[in-house]
């Protein structure tokens, strides 16, 4: 673990693959890789691409990474999907290696399933992101599969949310409304030159103007056309005003104290979670329940007795 | 607690309300009291009686209680309710108390509630059962609040269910199939006097036949009116051949060796969110924070210390 800490420090690209593979399957000693790389990563800007199924997120980070890197800057592209295990991630950053990006040395796309087990994706993804930084990356982009939790889950591992949105999505609004809006730091109006779009834009302006500004930052919309490339310069800028934004006072610093702390509840839940399993699967349960039944034992000791031996 | 679980042994109605209070508040070393009248436990035929609000749990539960008394049972009736603290719990034991079976000193009813914290409840209802057994209970009957996951948690506290519906449950079918359904043993079509019963009735008939039987016994449908004590006594006597089939053979002891494992689960995680819950209280999550901020520890070093503390 330790020299492939290194070969990740030293930009090796297999290396912070073998990396986000282990960190993928829950292998390995990842706390200890993991514990190694730290110091050398927090300094990317860390970029969520959230939104529903086909409305074109892929595209949307394929454009936006093009024009960091045009920007001199060194980009990592994480597509997270938690509802398929790999094929379905793989799908994902599939679709954004079309654009030709991946032959780009200052791009590193990586896609990241869960392998079908629930909880944990948060921090599974600021794993991924922190591989990513420790090889240098000055931009790391976290593409989600657009399932709701996934989407307001991600929000808990980025700096800058862009919920991408289309024409089509009016209907969907209403319900965004509920969650996913109230984590949009920008709004990609994408495919915007669809029919409807003007009408969802002024719909959108309004519920962010009612929202108004959250600790001086108000929600912006940018219209895009992914595919063609329209709007993302604007929407490049968009996400640069928002980290000059947040690198004014202390807000980044007590944005990701937020999110570390949420981290760390996360990671001590899983690790009870596993601990409890552990003990079941070595049958310290089923013995328990022999006990009990056989009446040399009683559910408060045997309770106790299982506590101790997770 | 030694001399409170001899005085609930003795059958001191003042003791065993004291217990439940205990187990109900979540106060005192309730292990070691539950532990020294657990060998005294587990005789009494424990019946939930779930369905939803206004079916008539409560009317019906007091009859089938008066039904157990005539046949020389000592009875203790449990009114959980898992979404109200006392207040709610406290109005379904008036209900039933109202009926003047309180009067009779065979029986015992205690109303409990959760103090509005969630989880925990098939546990809690098991101490209060088994409270109820230590002082001589032959006949547990546990009515629910219900709503939902608390009629399906019940159940895992119970040998027998009695679903209590009402016609107008009619529309309520189509949900209550899903879950709350499968878990009856002996469906009460209730207020079976009002119009839509014969309709309810045949369509529940159908629906528990193409179930089928399940382990040997097919859910029996009994149409009662409990407010003036139509259909208890074929209530009760369906009730008292379910006992028997769980008494033929094993069956009783590998439902209540199944119950045991669950509980043990819900017991175990418990402690474990608990000593969680303090340890975050005594501030180390917000030391372990300051410190991955200050540079001094990473997340992953930190975690593996707080589970250390929990």
């Amino acid at each position: 673990m330790k020299d492939l800490a290194g070969r990740v420090l030293a930009g090796e690209i297999s290396a912070a693959a073998r990396a986000i593979s282990l960190i993928e399957r829950r292998e390995g000693d990842r706390a200890s890789l993991l514990s190694a790389l730290y110091p050398s990563t927090g300094g990317a800007c860390r970029i969520g691409i959230t939104g529903p199924p086909g409305a074109g997120k892929s595209t949307l980070a394929g454009c936006l990474g093009q024009r960091f890197v045009e920007a001199g800057r060194a980009v990592g592209i994480l597509a997270v999907d938690i509802a398929s295990p790999f094929s379905g991630g793989a799908l994902l950053g599939d679709r954004i290696r079309m654009q030709g990006l991946a032959n780009d040395p200052a791009v590193f796309i990586r896609s990241m399933g869960n392998e079908g087990r629930p909880g944990g994706m948060c921090s599974a993804a600021l794993d991924a992101i922190r591989v990513m930084e420790a090889m240098g990356k000055d931009v790391v982009l976290v593409e989600t599969a657009g399932v709701g939790q996934t989407d307001v889950d991600v929000a808990h591992c980025v700096d800058a949310v862009v919920l991408t949105l289309v024409p089509e999505s009016g209907d969907e609004i209403q319900l965004l409304k509920a969650g996913v809006m109230e984590i949009a730091d920008v709004i990609a109006l994408n495919k915007s030159d669809r029919p409807g779009a003007t009408g969802l834009a002024a719909e959108l302006r309004e519920t962010v103007h009612a929202r108004g500004e959250v600790d001086g930052w108000k929600t912006r919309i940018v219209r895009t056309v992914g595919t063609d490339g329209e709007g993302v310069a604007e929407l490049y800028e968009t996400l640069e005003a928002y980290s000059g934004h947040l690198k004014n006072g202390d807000r980044l610093a007590v944005l990701r104290e937020r999110q570390i702390r949420r981290e760390l509840r996360e990671r001590v839940e899983g690790r009870l979670a596993s601990r409890l399993n552990a003990a079941l699967e070595r049958k310290c349960l089923d013995r328990a329940v022999v006990r009990i039944h056989a009446g040399e034992d009683d559910p408060y000791n045997a309770a106790e007795g299982l506590l101790t031996e997770t």
